[in-house]
């Protein structure tokens, strides 16, 4: 059915081209947390996060349900952190590897917050801070949080090989991080104080490429090409360039994925240079053996929820552009011969 | 870090409690279609499909690139009935049963479609239209799709089994649909023709409920707790009962679900009555042997996107409540002795 006659006609200021959208009321990032295991805890971000985990179980009985809780934890610290009650939240966003996104289910289920799965692998954190600026720009929520997990052990049992097994890890690997990190959004009411809020100010969603990369074991440079494709159009869309930024984050194409980021970005005229950083390779030290650096819908989130943000509260960063790159294939589409998709949303925070 | 001081306050008109909202620009549905497999074809809303396959491999090398495909093909055919171009989409909100969503990941690779990948199991095309709706009520977009798909083989031999194993199936079972819909939405302009459109005028979001249902095999019986849940918020924070409606459409409690569903409103004071259809139970005759009804992410979507918005096109139907419920365990989860999780997204859909 249609009526193709229908030409809709929008106000144009808040659409920028078909992917980015400036977000006029500046959702402020109110209160962030993060939780993470103790390889995460031991890296450079160490003294960042709310929490560093003991061991990988944290007293759970498998892998999969110490997931759920470290999100839920993120969850409840950043609400607590917000000075927020569970039933004063409109929407919980969250997602993460497992298969239908058990971890994000699990942590919620019986609580009092109404839930939206989001799922961009790697990417996670950045579509739920986008969708959830939408809820509060639209005026249809008031408070929302954002939030992403992976756990290493569980990801790799469900990806790859169990641990155990000891399968070998070529260099191009990357090391799935046990981590979870929320961040708190809310429409700053008019007169409150906002000076120094991290804000949402503009975003641009993601196309999914394919670029034929079929190595699982070397995500970081599927997810390239998806990165270059969303800030060829962030920065074509919204009239700015990578100078306008103290800060552009990737998360996570690690050490050789970068590499090759920053010399497509060189080859296209949008140089990069020594404002990029990546989660991946942040959360890590070279020594830690992870192999080309970090991944994982929580190697993003938590990253993102310690250093970036409290770093732009301390007045380090002003202008950050936070870029979730994620690679969308599973195991069965790699045994059947598909290459690996992925995608890249683009968020920009601005203090 | 936090600012606990901050207290926001926003516009009260749009927010309805915390779990329901009101469209004050109520996107209009302008188009929508629906592509099913051969059983779908041949039950009772055979004609109601743009495109029945004559078998389940659609001239794939194996179910879950048919899945991709039909998916593929509902979204192409809802953008060719609403005039679109795919570049002048603003956001394709989509999601499936395959791990990582992957039917939805490969559907839309290197399209020029804006991607964001949502996961509520069956609910999935709710979620969709909630969120495609929001980003339309915020100004930030102005052409969505949402849609969703489910297929019959590529989930039976991930969930459960293989179907060449035989295993039996008990009665409480129900048949996961080969089916994919795409609905289309936009705001329409002033002086444009909507009489007759369906327009999305209110939506709930879930909660994740779990009733400690623990057998995968009766999913209906998981996910009614959470339908009763997400009705009682819509209609205590919307002020509505169940009499405002024309039609309350639930995707998919099947047979057994339906029944308890009807019973438990009944009990609330809400009763739903002759109003209530279930897209499991539409979808299918009873001698198709499909036991308790169909389920599947394409279930939902493909009834919602033929019948039911085709009988409102034709004017049959006035005001339709359409709640999406989805099971959110995995089988790993079930495996670890978990129960089954469940969600349910309510979307008020006015002609």
């Amino acid at each position: 059915m249609a009526v193709a006659s229908m030409i809709p006609v929008q106000a144009a200021a808040k659409r920028l081209g078909h992917q980015s959208m400036r977000f006029e009321t500046a959702p402020a990032i109110i209160a962030s947390a993060s939780v993470v295991g103790p390889r995460e805890g031991q890296g450079p971000l160490g003294r960042y996060f709310e929490t560093v985990l003991e061991d990988e179980r944290y007293g759970e009985r498998c892998f999969e349900q110490a997931e759920s809780r470290i999100l839920k934890d993120a969850v409840n610290a950043a609400l607590g952190a917000a000075g927020w009650q569970e039933t004063e939240l409109d929407a919980l966003l969250s997602g993460d590897l497992l298969n239908q996104t058990v971890a994000s289910n699990y942590a919620v289920r019986n609580t009092k917050m109404p839930f939206l799965g989001v799922f961009a692998a790697c990417a996670t954190i950045a579509e739920g801070l986008l969708v959830g600026a939408s809820l509060l720009e639209a005026g249809l929520a008031a408070r929302v949080v954002a939030a992403a997990s992976s756990h290493h052990e569980a990801a790799e049992r469900q990806y790859r090989y169990p641990n155990e097994f000891g399968a070998q890890r070529p260099p191009t690997a990357q090391w799935t991080a046990t981590a979870a990190g929320a961040v708190a959004l809310v429409v700053p009411a008019t007169g409150c104080e906002t000076a120094g809020l991290p804000r949402i100010t503009y975003a641009t969603i993601g196309r999914v490429v394919d670029c034929g990369q079929k190595d699982p074991y070397d995500m970081g440079t599927a997810e390239v090409p998806a990165a270059w494709d969303t800030l060829v159009a962030h920065f074509r869309e919204t009239g700015r360039d990578p100078a306008y930024y103290d800060l552009i984050v990737t998360g996570d194409l690690a050490r050789i994925g970068s590499e090759i980021f920053r010399e497509g970005m060189r080859r296209r005229g949008l140089e990069v240079g020594s404002r990029h950083v990546d989660c991946g390779v942040l959360l890590y030290r070279p020594e830690q053996d992870v192999h080309a650096g970090g991944s994982g819908a929580g190697c993003a989130a938590s990253v993102l929820a310690s250093y970036i943000l409290k770093e732009m509260r301390a007045g380090r960063f002003r202008r950050v552009l936070f870029i979730g790159t994620g690679s969308l294939h599973n195991p069965v589409s790699i045994q059947q011969g598909e290459a690996i998709p992925a995608i890249a949303h683009a968020v920009a925070i601005e203090a």
